[in-house]
């Protein structure tokens, strides 16, 4: 069948063509099939159909956005339309919702679609859901991270080995990548860190790095610069590294699932592509963070060594504290200052510098260094890390005589207060985070939290538990009137409760 | 924030509002997420979020087709957004992704929100994956039937009490209804049957009864008709009974699943809407029909009749034979043709005369006339079937004195011949719809075809196997391509194949 195209300004995310109804029942198709569409000078492409009964016109075909842009017609030509089948990866999809193991082919075949969007929301929506519940075994999670990294950008590195790591995330003001990036580069081995912006978080690495440096570089910027200065910490998104990665994260996150393979291979996948040989990940366990308990965390640890074997990889893991948020800064500029205050000799927070030293240490002594926490430590008093850190941001083109007080941060402010005396007994990760993006962040840099006190501290009624940043007064509003609905620091007395005498009697 | 409405003339079958990736930093909110749409004057809707840095400016949000509609706003007015949380429904999608039993009034929430299209596509698809991989019990069953008769028009007839039946599909030329409900009401038994248009088969009930009568009714037509002459053949998709049910086939279909607690809900609450008390059920059973085996079939059966036992419906099952089409006739017109032809005294063919006495009979015995089967007969042999069928065909609107000569079918037509000569071994059903499809069933009437031979019949090289009617060229020269590609019917001599000796020796 021959119609007449028609560009339609709209954008789905998936390559769509509009179809009339009545062309519809001409062609044997309804919504959510294939057709081809064939223009004769141009390329062959295959769109999924969504229908309208009035939108276009029989005879006419609507052409979404990009893939107006991937046919490459211009309006009012007139294309061949073709009715097709669906992709095989459809059964795969099937054979894995029936429970199914998946070869190694067919997982390949599946990420290629994915990669090249080939495949519908609901046939995304259907694998991911699948794979919640069926779950993969460790090889078809080997051969789903290595079907990712093929589908993308690889990078090569003239030297090796290359060391690597990555923190699975989920607690805020983790903002240790600034500390462990130049200390394992100061320590002369190669660590090209990509890292991720906020998707649910106030602040990713990336947003944090791009305070003060620029962070999108494509593969062949990021070799460049790594090999340069031993390190990057670049913006894991603008380099082309298993891209079929944020496409499944597009229609998991609706549905607030993270299936285990699928966090398995997303991470390990832009790892191997950077042809990562030593890696240390780091598992925040705690509530607010992906994983709940000591069981989970230790499950995740080995299933991350296992499949870094089978991958040619040697990973080691470390179960973090992820209980309230590292260090008192959470938010992209209040987090660098602080990561920068450190680096310049601040011994202040603590269990920042502890962290980053501890996980640093590990990669030292995966690189034959011995007593590595220690000489992370070292690294970090003597200036070097400082040093080498100056060296990157220069590389990445920003200021290299940046200085933490240097860093503007929101100019509104605002004291949370005590409102009775105590201990903190706990401070909940996913409201401060709420309260953090209420005042802007990430997108307003200078917007976030600062923890005034942390768990275990005395705290006094009246006195501060955390001040909020904002760039703007509406925004700092939404902020306060989070904070006071949320009750995101709680206060205990060391009296926790009383029980009265006559519950002894009638018990 | 305050947006400037844009119209954007397009549909997506959900409720969209397309907003710029500025503002949606801005208001905290990432594609997929949901937003609260205010218009001061009109109504508040929440949308589905998309985003786009082309199609919009920043200040403004794009209202896509229907939703501008349902909003009630005009093209450069400004509204109101806010952001706003996932339906409750989206959290007991994940309980059933992890296997939970879903309470009532969190099925009762979860059908009401698929009927107000308030979940997104990729929110559809987990809840039909989850279905099909964790299944529902029997009350989760009932209470998803109940929800989605709720979330409909509800029909009550002053008699009672009220049959229907319903076949499963799957089986090609099934076009007994019109056989079944003149020959049930004729026995004085109210019928208020509704059908399906076809999805993927080559005709569906209400696309063969269009031939000759009007099939499009509301709830109170449906009523007066049905009451007035005691049956009605009339299309389901024009009642709005369990609406529900409509939108999740659209997201079962390109997935190819259609989980078995959803097939009952979805038969059984098209049933409770109009108050049916007793029902028949047929369970085609065979090669390209819905229920492969007697187990399976059986399982369905049991269930039905447990399912309608919680609804207070009376419900008996007829696994039958879907090996092969029914009768001779695929394609709207035919089939009505050989219904018809039946109704006015043929006996041919007599599988068709055979499955409708046998169903109608049940039927007449749930309403306690004996002998059904022969009671049946007798009713569609004395003539007073054709005219109950006219009576109920002038009620809808057409033409009683409709005769089955003067049903035009398809005046290109084609016979397809006998490569070899031996016995007709099977005839495949998908192929068979296949070739009527692609020679335009049932978007033209006419189109469609009539086995000349059925499985064991003999048949000599060269004689006509199926004739192919088309009402239009280009398409027969499709179908006729189909047909010599596709073994649709396959032929056997009486022996199968010759073992030579030497294979006796060697084994």
């Amino acid at each position: 069948m021959r119609l007449k195209v028609k560009y339609i300004d709209m954008d789905t995310g998936e390559l769509t063509a509009l179809l009339h109804e009545e062309d519809c029942m001409d062609l044997g198709v309804r919504e959510q099939d294939r057709v081809k569409l064939k223009h004769e000078k141009k390329d062959t492409i295959t769109a999924i159909v969504q229908t309208t009964d009035s939108v276009i016109k029989p005879g006419e075909i609507g052409i979404l956005g990009q893939t107006m842009k991937v046919l490459g017609a211009e309006a009012g030509e007139e294309i061949e339309i073709l009715s097709t089948g669906k992709p095989e990866s459809v059964d795969y999809i099937r054979k894995k919702m029936d429970g199914g193991e998946l070869a190694t082919e067919e997982i390949r075949t599946l990420v290629a679609d994915i990669a090249s969007r080939n495949l519908s929301n609901i046939e995304m929506a259907a694998y991911v859901t699948a794979l919640h519940i069926n779950g993969m075994n460790l090889r078809e999670t080997a051969d789903l991270t290595l079907a990712m990294v093929q589908t993308g950008d690889v990078i090569e590195f003239d030297r090796s080995p290359i060391f690597d790591f990555h923190s699975v995330g989920g607690v805020p003001g983790n903002k240790i990548t600034l500390l462990v990036v130049p200390i394992v580069a100061a320590a002369g081995l190669l660590i090209p860190k990509t890292s991720s912006r906020a998707i649910s978080s106030a602040a990713g690495t990336a947003d944090i790095v791009e305070v003060f440096a620029p962070v999108e570089f494509d593969a062949r910027q990021l070799k460049r610069i790594a090999e340069k200065v031993g390190g990057i910490m670049a913006w894991g998104g603008s380099v082309n590294l298993a891209p079929a990665d944020d496409l499944i994260i597009k229609v998991e996150y609706p549905l607030g699932i993270d299936p285990h393979a699928q966090l398995l291979a997303s991470v390990m996948s832009k790892k191997k592509a950077v042809g990562a040989d030593y890696m240390v990940i780091d598992i925040p366990m705690g509530e607010g963070t992906k994983v709940k308990d000591m069981e989970e965390a230790k499950a995740y640890a080995r299933d991350f060594i296992d499949l870094g074997e089978r991958l040619g990889m040697k990973v080691e893991c470390a179960i973090t504290y992820g209980g309230q948020p590292v260090g008192r800064a959470i938010g992209p500029a209040l987090e660098a200052k602080e990561a920068i205050g450190i680096l310049e000799g601040s011994s202040f927070p603590g269990s920042v510098i502890e962290k980053a030293c501890e996980l640093a240490g590990m990669l030292l002594e995966m690189g034959g260094i011995i007593r590595g926490t220690e000489r992370a430590r070292d690294i970090l008093a003597s200036g070097k890390a400082l040093e080498k850190f100056r060296q990157i941001v220069e590389a990445q083109g920003g200021n290299a005589d940046i200085r933490s007080e240097d860093i503007p941060i929101g100019k509104h402010r605002f004291e949370v207060q005590a409102r009775k005396s105590g201990y903190v007994a706990s401070i909940q990760n996913k409201d401060i985070v709420k309260i953090a993006r209420a005042a802007g962040s990430p997108k307003d840099k200078g917007a976030g939290i600062l923890l005034n006190k942390k768990r275990g501290h005395k705290v006094d009624l009246g006195e501060t538990l955390f001040t909020i940043y904002a760039e703007n007064e509406a925004k700092m509003e939404r902020a306060i009137g989070l904070a006071r609905r949320l009750d995101s620091v709680s206060i205990e007395g060391m009296l926790i409760a009383r029980v009265p005498s006559f519950s002894r009697v009638s018990g």
